[in-house]
């Protein structure tokens, strides 16, 4: 056979028996002539957090000794409740059972796991089993909603943003070039959330568009919107004929009295599509299990129900979340499992409660941290990922450079809650030792 | 606030308190005003087995007592062996304690996952663990893969194929509209796999294309191509400049020393893709698991690496495998895990060959069967429905009709070696009973 663990030299002749000169004249050496997908050429940098990640690993190469503590990603740490891992044990090892043992289930999930979260998370809003479909996350389920609605639809994000969406959007052709100077896309209406105007954007402004993703509690800058906000955008869809994106994916971590579903506004089920997942109720980042409501009334422009053509891209796109991660989503919206949930969100919000304080006492500007497990500080005149890099050379401590979710983050560092008390701690005296 | 749980009525009208009048005079009372995506508009039926299993239950509705037997959808019935089931578990477990919790992980898969799949199943052939991402199975990543592509990108296929590849292309746009005579969508090469060609596509008389789906060993009819035949698509795709889409999802099924990875042949690597998946080979199909191949010498027609864009797919789109899930993929790669995989590969297989003599003992046409888990049975001159909907009322067995993978496979019915024994041999008796 061919000789293997050879360097490749790219362009370089070898010799090759089975090909006749002839057949090979059409196409150079080392290409395909498939051409690139011109979508994936307009994404700017890479994916945000894998771009932090290479920072990190970079730094500790740099500094072999320095214990780097992460607020940055936003990855849970802690371990996920016995009751809810019980569960995940008891499906794994039913696998290995006659009776335990399950092969392909319904790509939209099992039927009681989809009638226990409409009924958790939904309980009175008029929303149905079969308008919840169960996914590997809300981050998938984003992509799967941009081929749902396809390259012929007009987008409108906060400004910042999760960058998931915007990037999904360019990936399916649904937006212009990068625009270097200002860092955003053409064809995107960027809706501005800034202190200006509490992080909520100016709808009086904003262009009509197809879809509004918006992120409530917000990520990054951890606002949450009020009933009557949110009333006011929901409005503003119906008048526009546009469909809301609501990402509740921080949902649980409002206590405020905010509402924790945008169904809980009138008129939402003509208008939102609400994605959400147990990444961060449960801890779930690498275990992967989410969700995404499409209400039976919500319709395209030709009265077929959007329920219909999402089912058709989950089932044909999709085969599944797992069923061993399903029966630990079983678990969560049990009363056992949802009260353990709890402990873990109140074990989070605890450290953004300390986050919070330390920012505010040392004199920043600082938002979120409230109804949200993300705290938003203001570092004014200052580039983003300068701060970044300051932080994480002089604190060993990872953030998220503000500008790396949106122009209007720029001046900002989001620091995440996700982490282990005692190293949130370290943080907070690394912080001031820094900045105090 | 609104009342819940009541019929809506499309189009009636009811109190809105919150709304005026002049705002909502844009839009039409039970729509949004985004257009449908024209791609969705143009898929035909519903996604085959789906379908099937509609049908399934609207049979055992009508006889309730009817002890129904599934050959049909190709789903595992078997347990999945004690040395997998053991590593999940202790993931699982894991995730209760600190040192065994973990977060989000690499979106491309766990290092060492990648590192294994690259040795047992590429050992030799120069694919190294960067060049392998993990996913939560083929479908899903054959969808994405469209996402890479993106619209403006000619497809072929074998006729019959497995659906996703045609449903997916045309959900992405790049296809034209259904041709209801012929079943076919137009802008589509369909290579024609027939008893007369052995079920290898006459590629003399194949169009060019960007992109050419190829699964081997074939499903549904269960053929499996030799080294020559494989060797001659490469050289196909080479000398037109494409890229084949190798599904090897039943690649552990073949037993005939014919090639399990495209890789096998003189330079697959500069024009395939191979993807596979622990479905079939370890009863993963509802704990989901797969991978795919980019290798680093795939290049776009301008130089790009394919391997970056589907870096960049894979880190925007998707988010990673399910880190317990993982755990069992890793188990299944050992020499343990794997000589267990393939004690049930082998119960399978032993399956098929019953299957396989009760047909021909039947005198009915049989191809299929030896390389792969599928058996392709020819009724000549009957429509596929109609035979399924036959074998289904009178031997309340389930099959997949040929005609839903494509026209040419029209006048067949697929039989899946998926079960358990003893169903096998009641379907057997079931049939011979009928057909005998």
């Amino acid at each position: 056979m061919r000789p293997t663990g050879r360097t490749a030299v790219v362009g370089a002749a070898r010799p090759r028996a089975t090909r006749t000169v002839v057949r090979m004249a059409a196409v150079s050496e080392a290409t395909t002539g498939v051409k690139r997908n011109p979508n994936l050429a307009k994404l700017g940098a890479g994916y945000l957090f894998p771009e932090i990640g290479r920072r990190r690993r970079e730094h500790q190469e740099k500094n072999p000794d320095a214990k780097i503590i992460s607020l940055g990603i936003g990855d849970t740490t802690e371990p996920i409740p016995k009751v809810i891992t019980d569960a995940l044990q008891g499906a794994a090892a039913g696998m290995n059972t006659k009776e335990g043992y399950s092969g392909y289930g319904a790509e939209q999930g099992m039927g009681g796991l989809r009638d226990k979260l409409a009924s958790r998370f939904y309980d009175g809003l008029g929303i149905g089993s079969d308008e919840v479909f169960v996914s590997d996350g809300s981050k998938c389920d984003i992509s799967r909603m941009l081929m749902l609605f396809g390259s012929d639809t007009s987008i409108a994000v906060q400004d910042p943003a999760y960058p998931a969406y915007v990037d999904s959007s360019v990936i399916m052709g649904a937006t212009g070039v990068l625009n270097e100077e200002t860092s955003q896309y053409n064809n995107i209406t960027y809706m501005n959330c800034l202190k200006e105007n509490g992080f909520f954007p100016d709808l009086s402004k904003a262009n009509k568009t197809d879809l509004i993703f918006f992120c409530n509690p917000n990520n990054p800058t951890g606002a949450c919107a009020t009933r009557e906000q949110l009333q006011s955008l929901v409005d503003f869809a119906k008048a526009n004929g546009s469909i809301i994106v609501y990402d509740a994916a921080y949902a649980i971590y409002i206590e405020d009295g905010s509402p924790k579903s945008i169904y809980e506004i009138e008129g939402a089920d003509e208008c939102c599509i609400e994605t959400c997942s147990f990444s961060k109720y449960a801890g779930f980042t690498g275990v992967r299990l989410g969700w995404t409501v499409v209400p039976n009334k919500l319709k395209f422009s030709d009265g077929t129900p959007v329920n219909k053509d999402w089912n058709r891209i989950m089932t044909t796109c999709f085969n599944g979340a797992s069923n061993i991660v399903q029966a630990g989503g079983l678990a969560c919206v049990t009363d056992a499992g949802f009260d353990a949930m709890m402990g873990l969100v109140t074990y989070y919000k605890e450290n953004c409660k300390l986050i919070r304080e330390c920012f505010v006492e040392m004199g920043f500007e600082v938002y979120g941290g409230v109804n949200a497990p993300y705290v938003w500080v203001g570092f004014e005149g200052r580039p983003s990922w300068d701060v970044f890099a300051e932080i994480l050379q002089k604190c060993d401590l990872v953030t998220t450079p503000g500008s790396g979710f949106g122009p209007s983050g720029e001046g900002f560092v989001r620091v995440s809650a996700f982490g282990n008390r005692s190293d949130v701690e370290e943080a907070i005296r690394r912080l001031k030792k820094v900045y105090g």
